[in-house]
């Protein structure tokens, strides 16, 4: 299934995607008589019985309890999934190989491939929608970057989790433009370049794990202004999601809506001759095969500060 | 007033410390026919006007009321006072020109002083409580270190605030030690040293900002073992909390319940000659004058991985 949180008539609902219109989950419970999770972390909570329930619910609904239950996509607002993850989104950087070479040569970091994966985060604050603007802080950065990636949405508390084991924790994918402000680090740490408020857009659905078939094999893809900046596929990705998850498990404990971002591809515009930069107006698509398309515009901040 | 969290007969709840007896707030409520929030988090949404009314409440209470209401601190267990912060933990690094000299001599950090806070994040899940064990996995570290801090707790969402209203946004502060696994930076990156479960003992209790006269001429210090490590004065802060609020609400929104921890000062086992380091059994005691004692013993995670 495709999930989206959304907003309609001012309420915030969790929904499925069915084409071009969403069933509302809400409603759909209505007709049956049934309750379904409000958001999107209650429905991660409730786990795959949950998604099973509903899935066996949309099979077992006519096409007027259907249509009944839906609302066009032109009429809602898709929110980010997860509009509030309940801690900051993990990254890993630095996990495609050209990646690694485009940053040594551009950027502080080291040219040999990272031996264990390479993580940071972005606070809640910076999740931002599909189709929402990304502010820009000329007073802070003039060095706006994207980074187009897969998003892995954890599902089960995980701790000392073996890779061999690791699939079962995961409950979906996202996609994630992981923005960063290359000319923000301090003393090295990435948070102040990637955690600034709007620079994680997230979204616009959760795929559930069962119709990806294959998470290491997606392409992935971003476009400036509609030029294409970066084009790949997950099959490259240096630690793949069971070793992450292995990694990432052995260090923190995961929680049921945790984010992983796996890292981006090259292409990204610092590692460009000459270097590019994202500036007001721009608009940034950022697509990965089987989830959709992240589109978000630049806007300069409007204030003196 | 000094908060806390704590746990009684298997339940959680919050309180105020009163010499060696906890009120507890469900108790007092009962007796007076009031509501009081239920958690940390619910009484600094509510603001100053709630810490008022509990200490209009308790002021008004006779000495019997307030004796039906206490518990011996000996009879509760002293939890976190925030035991699941909604973010990762903000940590400022760097942040006492003896620290930033000896981090330059025997880390990979620069000998200048940082011209901007550095910052770092710690994830909810390595919050922690006094009197229990910080969990050391020895496959992970061998470099375990400590870091007495100041923390102080955001009260209100806060955007871009001057350092002139910064302190508008203070709820109160706290005692965190920032344990560091110094061998496990990633490309830099201090997040898997910083973050791992039990590496942010927090509290014992959470000292409203109208008790603490001046945060910025506050001892802290932190034995092990009963040998004194670390002692200085929050007034030798470089970046002060003003001028943190500032610069992380132009970086961030700041929520209510955000946790800053502002930074140790010198005397950490790395930078000591020869350096030093925790191990199983370690007693490791992090005092903040004015708000309290954070004890942790060092446990060897006993396991294979």
């Amino acid at each position: 299934m495709k999930l989206l949180t959304f907003s309609h008539q001012s309420k915030q609902k969790i929904g499925v995607l069915h084409g071009d219109v969403v069933v509302d989950l809400e409603t759909l419970g209505f007709k049956h008589n049934l309750e379904f999770p409000k958001s999107m972390l209650e429905l991660i909570d409730l786990g795959e019985s949950e998604i099973k329930r509903i899935e066996d619910t949309i099979k077992a609904s006519s096409e007027n309890v259907i249509a009944a239950s839906s609302l066009p996509t032109s009429e809602v607002t898709i929110l980010a999934p997860i509009p509030k993850p309940r801690k900051n989104i993990i990254g890993i950087g630095l996990n495609y190989t050209e990646h690694v070479a485009e940053s040594a040569r551009t950027l502080d970091t080291d040219n040999t491939l990272p031996q264990k994966p390479v993580i940071f985060s972005k606070p809640p604050t910076a999740v931002t929608a599909t189709n929402t603007d990304i502010i820009h802080n000329e007073n802070l950065t003039q060095q706006l970057d994207w980074e187009v990636e897969l998003a892995v949405v954890i599902g089960k508390k995980a701790k000392y989790v073996s890779k061999e084991n690791a699939m079962d924790y995961v409950f979906g994918y996202t996609v994630i433009n992981d923005i960063s402000a290359r000319d923000c680090r301090r003393a090295g740490q990435w948070i102040v370049s990637k955690g600034q408020d709007t620079f994680a857009p997230l979204g616009p659905v959760i795929v559930t794990k069962d119709e990806i078939k294959d998470p290491h094999n997606l392409n992935l893809s971003l476009t400036l202004n509609g030029v294409e900046k970066q084009n790949s596929n997950t099959k490259f990705l240096l630690f793949r999601i069971p070793d992450l998850i292995e990694d990432l498990s052995t260090v923190f404990t995961l929680e049921p809506g945790d984010i992983i971002a796996t890292g981006t591809p090259a292409g990204v515009g610092a590692g460009r001759e000459p270097q590019e930069w994202m500036w007001n107006g721009d608009v940034v698509e950022a697509t990965v095969e089987g989830i959709g398309t992240l589109t978000n515009r630049v806007k300069k901040l409007d204030r003196e500060k």
